[in-house]
């Protein structure tokens, strides 16, 4: 690990691929979301070992639930299931989407206030019935679209900070939605492998190509 | 071309990697950017040819003019060229950019409101002297941010449509403030070789990889 002189502040989680995976196992495609869980949990622990400040993962998006009902289910599920455990561990954790749509899961409303766990070492944040419109319209009444040193303004994720790096599983290069903001100056490295086939040295791998990049914010 | 049988309606140019080719070739930094005009219009003829309907160009943006001023220079001479140029073809042309600047090119005022010109056979946009933030925060106290079957709304790019394909030449795999509201779903494509030394077989490299990448809005 000590080549990795280089690392990200904030690093943002595309985990793609879940029904793809489902359907090549033989399983139903809603099958494959609850095989995300625990690779979730992998992935958060490596980041605190190694340091990271803050990491984001991309759970669900309104756009993602015109899906069928089934598949609808069980992400939100997945998506209970991930928060609830990291509730558990040591994490400043904050649940980011539209609260006031039903497809919003109820289980999820107390941490939709950004909240410490344990020793809150890392900033966890989770988006959940998340959508790209609902978040850069938010506030603009009140405030123009931002970011001063990390810090954003006049959006409702405006306590998400800018992302370094984008980890994308599933092998599409698109944001698909994901945070536009936050993203502007995001690096992007993409995993051909599926989401529930995590492993560590993925990550690794994306770190590695991370340190040859510079970070000029077009400067 | 025939076995090309999904093409982007529009397409992305980020044409970066002029410095470092100057670099690369015994020139100064600011020598690269006169580099890249040909190149342009070889991929505006080569698009037409396609039928594309329609490519934005990543011309330059508030970010970048913190550079030396001889590159800023450069770089704003090589976008005015570059304008001025296609205004002799056959295009529906526009320039994006914040025109309160005193960076933004006078010479390019003209253009900033759509016009055709020859047979307008494409809708070509530059973004000159661009910036995201002043993008979003345009009008907003007009309108929502919203994108309704291509159609953009609330912002200055609006007359910009959203985004298939983004080819990114000079290797760096993000978005660097690119139009973040069209650039949303679209599919990112990264050259390893900087802009100046452009070939047709690039972009046919990014048309044949485009084939197998599906549209799914997050449905």
């Amino acid at each position: 690990m000590n080549h990795l002189k280089r690392l990200p502040k904030h690093i943002g989680i595309i985990p793609d691929g879940n029904r793809r995976w489902a359907l090549k196992k033989g399983f139903e495609k809603q099958d494959g979301y609850k095989f995300g869980i625990q690779p979730g949990f992998d992935l958060y622990n490596l980041c605190l070992k190694l340091g990271i400040e803050e990491m984001t993962f991309y759970g669900f998006t309104s756009d993602n639930t015109k899906r069928p009902s089934l598949q609808t289910k069980a992400f939100q599920k997945a998506c209970v299931d991930a928060v609830e455990c990291l509730a558990n561990r040591d994490a400043d954790l904050l649940v980011v989407g539209n609260t006031e749509s039903p497809l919003f899961p109820k289980e999820l409303l107390p941490y939709t206030k950004r909240t410490r766990f344990g020793k809150g070492l890392m900033k966890v944040n989770f988006l959940v019935n998340y959508d790209w419109n609902w978040d850069l319209n938010y506030s603009k009444k009140n405030s123009d679209v931002n970011i001063n040193d990390n810090l954003i303004e006049g959006i409702a994720s405006f306590d998400i900070s800018r992302i370094d790096l984008i980890i994308r599983w599933g092998g599409r290069c698109r944001l698909s939605g994901f945070l536009p903001i936050q993203s502007i100056y995001a690096d992007f490295y993409i995993l051909d492998e599926m989401w529930p086939d995590y492993t560590i040295e993925q990550v690794y791998k994306a770190l590695e190509w991370y340190q040859d990049q510079d970070v000029t914010l077009g400067g």
